[in-house]
């Protein structure tokens, strides 16, 4: 299989470095073809602007949208956005790699979504119609695809449980499981955390390095999160929300995710 | 009062841009200074890397936490970070800007966050003690200051409603709310959201304007957001989890938020 890690830490000889580097490894030795995106290696361009588009008028006001549709579909972008989006296609897994930095993703990989993300690539796919509304949310241009994160954060485990100060791990990263990865169509993978990265010695860091071994040997065996698809039945179109009988009264991010059948 | 306003949109010409600076003359009419940092205009560098400590010796392994409590501590950060900082201080009211891409913020204000937030300034402030975990969650350097979020989004407000597909709109806000503006002791008033884009003609955009200009007019007035504060007495130190008697078997943000007594 093909594997593209997209990675975002700046210093090679950090415990990332150390997790990323045991990742290529433990792919290729399983027979996959490996490929990373080090975004900071590669001094990738993290905000998303006209120059993305190269023949977009500076006197023309910009609609990042629909200078991103046209550029996509007149095959204008800027050759740094068309090579990710290659990778994707090329791509069998994906797995985004990066610190947790204030509940969310770096900046500069946020800056990898928000370019390659082509309006035709990763949103504007598929017809909008009184049953579809276009192909997202389990449909699009990943579907097949397998993507899991691999992050990690300074805090404790205990802060981002269920009622843990931070909030529980499993709803910050909804925006990017179910926003960014199951929206164009990637079956996503629970994600791989690891916690209190200031405490890691040897035997640590070799305990993690077994636990994250064995998520990426069965990287395509392991059940994906069932979120729901949006145009298979459950949500109303276009209000978009899950109908009455779906999930009846429940609110929030867990609604999304299908239940299993009693 | 001073207003600080972080606006991240790339062109002038946008509904951002006209609400930006709605936003401008609104609260110079009533007397507030107002600096906004503009980061498209600015051309913010949106990666926190080694070159932001300006004295980091690249043959040492960079620490991102340590180079930056390093670097604000003794002076040494970019002059780029120390000038937002100021501003931050100058300020009696922050209002973030942007338009929501993938559920989230903008690479480059992300970038803003990510560098901005320094050690020492807006994290790794007070006390590790058995009664405290530093000064956050509504303590630290921006107590008795407000912040708000004006924030823009093509999808309709269902979309983002309490069973809308791409979850609720403040579920997906928390980790900016919670995480970056109640964090470092942010006073978080609710957040002013436009939906639907896409389709806003004249007669909408003078309903916003009147709308967001009520907003502005009461910035002084209006009802924070009530979130715990961490050192109050609500969670346990330092599992930093909600006692068991604190909204009893209540999981997930809105645990957060102090309920109203009964």
């Amino acid at each position: 299989m093909n594997v593209l890690i997209v990675y975002a830490h700046p210093e090679p000889r950090s415990l990332n470095g150390a997790l990323k580097d045991f990742t290529v490894q433990r792919l290729q030795a399983a027979g996959h073809a490996v490929q990373v995106s080090d975004l900071y290696a590669m001094a990738w361009k993290a905000p998303i602007d006209a120059s993305d588009s190269v023949d977009h008028d500076p006197a023309t006001r910009l609609d990042v949208s629909e200078a991103s549709r046209r550029a996509f579909a007149s095959g204008s972008q800027r050759p740094d956005i068309a090579a990710e989006q290659e990778k994707l296609r090329w791509a069998d897994g994906v797995i985004l790699q990066f610190p947790l930095w204030w509940f969310s993703m770096p900046a500069i990989l946020k800056g990898w979504v928000d370019r390659v993300y082509a309006y035709g690539f990763a949103y504007g796919v598929g017809e909008h119609s009184d049953a579809r509304w276009g192909d997202r949310y389990g449909e699009g241009s990943m579907v097949g695809k397998r993507a899991m994160l691999v992050v990690t954060t300074g805090g404790w485990e205990s802060h981002y449980g269920p009622r843990g100060i931070n909030g529980p791990m499993d709803d910050l990263l909804f925006p990017i499981h179910h926003g960014i990865l199951h929206y164009p169509g990637f079956d996503v993978l629970p994600p791989f955390v690891v916690h209190r990265t200031s405490r890691i010695d040897e035997v640590r860091f070799a305990g993690l390095c077994e636990a994250l071994g064995e998520r990426l040997d069965n990287l395509w065996r392991t059940e994906p999160i069932a979120y729901r698809k949006q145009n298979a039945g459950d949500y109303e179109i276009p209000a978009l929300t899950l109908k009455a009988d779906v999930a009846p009264g429940q609110k929030g991010f867990a609604a999304h995710v299908l239940q299993p059948q009693a």
